[in-house]
This record gives C-alpha cells, structure tokens and sequence, in this order.
C-alpha cells in the first residue's frame, strides 16, 4: 500500500491507495497550521496511523503535498504562505521517514494535483498536460515528455501570477495577473464590486445559477481569464490538453460557456485543438498525486 | 568544417564554420522565394559551394534553418508562410544531403537564432533560456534543461501570437496578441495611426534617437510589452534568461529602459532576478544556430 498526504490550509486529508493509485480508504482533519510544522506532520502521521489500524497491511511509501515553494529533492518547503507557521524549512521527509520507517516524499500541492489527475484522473496517461487549480489562489503545474517540471528553481506553472490579464491589483503585489480575475477571493472581491454584497466564491456560483446577472458575469470573466491563460500556455508549450482543478472548478458548468468561446474566437497559431478537462479526483487529488510521486520514486529505485 | 544557411525571406545566409562553431567565412545572397523550394535550396547551396572553393576542407555536415513550422526530425517544412512558394513540404535535407553527400539538419528559424545565441552568443553555455526575435514578425524558442525544447507538435515558443497585450487585431486573426505592439511590422504600423507618416521600423527607430516622442513611445510600448512576455515565460517556466535578437532588437537602447522599468515595477514570485541580453551574433545567428545543430546530432551519432 502506498500513502498520501495533503496538507492545506484548512484541512489535511490521507489516503490509503493500492499499488495502482486506488483508493482503498481516506480520512480528513484539521491542519493546526498555527501549530508550526510539528504539529501539522503529528496531525497527519496521526491520521494515518488510524487508516493503518482500520487497513491492516504493508505501507511501502509516503507521499505529501504542500502549499509552498517546495524543495522536491531534499523534502522540505522552501517558501510557505503566512496562514502556516514555522512550516518554511521543516524537515517534512526526514520526520515522515523517522515514524514510519518507510521512505517518504515531498511536493507542492498544485504538482501533486496534476500528478493525480495524470495516474488516475481526467488526463490519465497523457505525455503533455498543464493542470491549473482555481482556489483561494491559482496554481499551475506543468507535465512535459510524461514528467513533471518544476522547472530550475522549482517554481514553473506559476500561472497565477503572469501579466496580461487587465490592471488589478493582484495580492502578490503586482498588477492584472491571472488570479485577480480566476481564483476564489476573486470572484467573491469582484462580485461585491458590482453589487455591494459580501459573498463567498461558491455563494457567487449559488447566486449564478439561480441567474444574478453580476455573479454570471463574474464567473464569465473568470472563464475567459482561464481561457487566455490555456492560450498562452498553449502558445508557449505546445500543450494541447489541460486539467482545471480547485474549489472554483466545482462551478465547471458556469466556467466552461465563456473558456469555450474564448478558444474559439482566438484559436491557437498551431492550429493545434485544444481539450480542457475539470478534474475527476476532486479533493482526492493532491493525496492521490502526492501517492504517486511516492509510486514513482520507489519504482524508480526498485529498477536501479 | 560545418555549415549553416539561414533562408529568410528575403535574403540566406551562409556560413562556414569550424568544429567548434567559430565563422571561417560567410555570403549572402537573395533568397529565390517565389522560385519554389527547389530553387531555394539550389541557391542556398551554389552559395555554400562558393564558399567551399574559397576555403577548402572537410565539410562534415550541413544546417538549414527556415522560417515556418518545421518538421525538424523529417526534414521539412510543414508551414511555410504566404511569401513563400512551393516551400512547406519540400524535402530540404534530402536534397541538401543528396546534392553533398553529408547529413543535413533542418530548424526552425528561432530555434536556430537560439541554438546559436546558447552555442557561441549571448547565452552562451546556459541550461534554461528564452530566445525571442523582432523581427517582421515575433518569434519565440526555448531551451530547457540543456536542449531546444519544440514541444509535442514542433510549435513551443510562440510566444508572438498569445494573448494578454492590449486589443489590437493580429496578422495571424487574433486579438492583443505580443506581436501587435513588438514587431517590425506592427511598430511601424503603431506609429502610423500616431502620426499619420509612414516609416519602416528602423526609420521610426532613427526618429526616436532623434527625440520624436511619437517615435519613443511606440518603442516604449513595445519594450514594456516584450517583458510582459518575459514574465509570463518567467511565471510559467521558471526560466530566468533572455536573449532578445531580430532587426528591432538592434534599437536595444530604445527598448531596454522600458523593459527594465517593467520588471521591476512586477517581479516575478519566484524572486528570481531576470537577466534580459540583447543577442551576440547579429546575422549570423540563424546559420551558426543551424551549424550547432549539425554538430550535436554528428556528435551524437559518434558517440552512439
């Protein structure tokens, strides 16, 4: 059996997985991240340890996914959000290896996502595809020649923050980035610009459903946002397929009208067509992808 | 001795070159662009016998590199652009390799500029870089992890016809894409609609140096929106070298204060620092790039 962890700011979830990325069982708690990082890694190791009592069986491997700027190879976060404390530079691998006895592996969050979606998910088995995650902020990730790239200093796929998608203020600091117009802070910031009313991204999503003309146009501005951005990519990379993940994408029906006009109307120079997929793993994901990294890796060393 | 021909549109360029890529000799005639492939291979070859007679040697190998989307492990052009006759589809290295008895190699012609820039420019020695060109167009190439990257279908780096620079309508059918405000073709046009006088883009360079402030601005607009493009390939790839090369890029002095401006006031996430360097080679890059080419896969070959 093969583990995987994802540790968000909200909650952390495990999964049990089978050697062919199954899920077998998945338990979800707290993340104490204002605990620093001991606390958190208890807080999954914990979790864990009652799926191992409930799934009696060998654990060969662990895999976690982060938020962050993660450094892969040695296995800790190189540059954590303000929302964790003490989690930039905590030993994550080394504590995970240490109480289990089994090897362990670490990846950005939005990495290990599309790793899920590429071994079990919407893009199962393809060679080229950029996955996107539409949350409280966005994310990217990039998988070329069947691998993922995290480019030289492990920061590629950072989708969110590219120019070129109007004049806001975007919270990194810098101006009409992607994620002022596609993550979920957004949507709720520009929503309560038209209208007034405070309201979550997915109430924004309720609202739109039932026909409130400013929460439609938010989520069609949204949509032809992420569609830009497939564009660019696409441009850039030569992708043609691409995977939409994150809270936002649960809302793919209100999103996909305004991505789909947006394609059509701008149609990439290739004359490549373009396939953009929601995802399937829902918040399995990013466990399931962090298990597969852990797959990976043991195979890897298996055939060494 | 290597060679390397570079077949623009208007004019190919020949190089001789040692083993080591330093330029023996060169010769540039007018490219026979509505003769049809076979006259443009015909040309480009009598010029490469001209310089065979004028320094005689061994000549191990020949690269071609052309404008269009280019088939570069058959041989040839897959689309060729309109001033171009009977050229998409012409088997360019089995003529040349027929005609000298030596393997050819075909590139794209961006992807050449960059090879040379990596082999012997600007770049020289980098594992990741970016390579656009100015040209009457706005080309792109990407050199990853030590070697040009083309992506699936042969067409990565395009990032003259993504989205996200204003709303000008593009020569390609698609709207705000970089290669309205960048290229040749589009600056003496943006300064066209500013003043009403028509200028080639080099004229309107000479005014701007002069202090025409329709002039500078137009160059200023243009060199802003080629770092925007840097830093969405910054964002995406996490590449951290530039190398700008084409006919505007020699009005560095024009474009540079507007790009530097640019990335500082937006800086990538990643912190990073962005190094940008206009390129070394001038003319010669295409040929020398082609030339690089031929000497890895000669390497390759006697090695395997």
């Amino acid at each position: 059996m093969l583990a995987g962890v994802d540790i968000g700011g909200t909650a952390t979830e495990v999964v049990l997985c089978t050697a062919d990325l199954g899920v077998i069982d998945r338990l979800a708690v707290p993340t104490p991240a204002d605990g620093g990082g001991a606390a958190m890694v208890a807080a999954a190791l914990d979790t864990l340890r009652l799926l191992l009592d409930r799934t009696p069986g060998r654990l060969l491997g662990v895999g976690v996914g982060a938020a962050g700027v993660v450094d892969a190879r040695a296995g800790w976060i190189l540059v954590a959000s303000d929302s964790f404390r003490d989690w930039a530079g905590f030993p994550v691998t080394a504590t995970v290896e240490e109480a289990l006895g089994v090897p362990a592996y670490l990846d950005n969050d939005v990495n290990a996502f599309l790793r899920g979606e590429v071994a079990r998910g919407a893009v199962a088995g393809e060679r080229h595809a950029f996955g996107m995650t539409l949350g409280t902020g966005v994310g990217g990730a990039l998988w070329l020649d069947g691998g993922l790239y995290d480019g030289p200093h492990g920061a590629a796929g950072e989708i969110g923050h590219v120019p070129g998608f109007g004049d806001l203020r975007c919270t990194c600091g810098g101006r009409g980035h992607l994620e002022t117009l596609a993550s979920g802070r957004s949507i709720a910031a520009r929503y309560a610009e038209r209208t007034g009313r405070r309201a979550t991204a997915r109430r924004v999503a309720e609202a739109a459903a039932l026909g409130d003309p400013d929460a439609c146009a938010v989520y069609e501005t949204a949509g032809a946002a992420v569609a830009r951005a497939i564009l660019v990519t696409a441009g850039l990379l030569d992708i043609t397929t691409f995977v939409i993940g994150g809270g936002v994408s649960r809302a793919w029906a209100l999103l996909e009208p305004s991505v789909r006009r947006t394609l059509t109307a701008d149609p990439p120079v290739s004359g490549q067509p373009i396939r953009v997929l929601p995802a399937h793993l829902g918040s399995d994901a990013v466990a399931v992808g962090a298990a597969s990294r852990a797959r990976a890796e043991l195979t890897t060393v298996t055939r060494v």
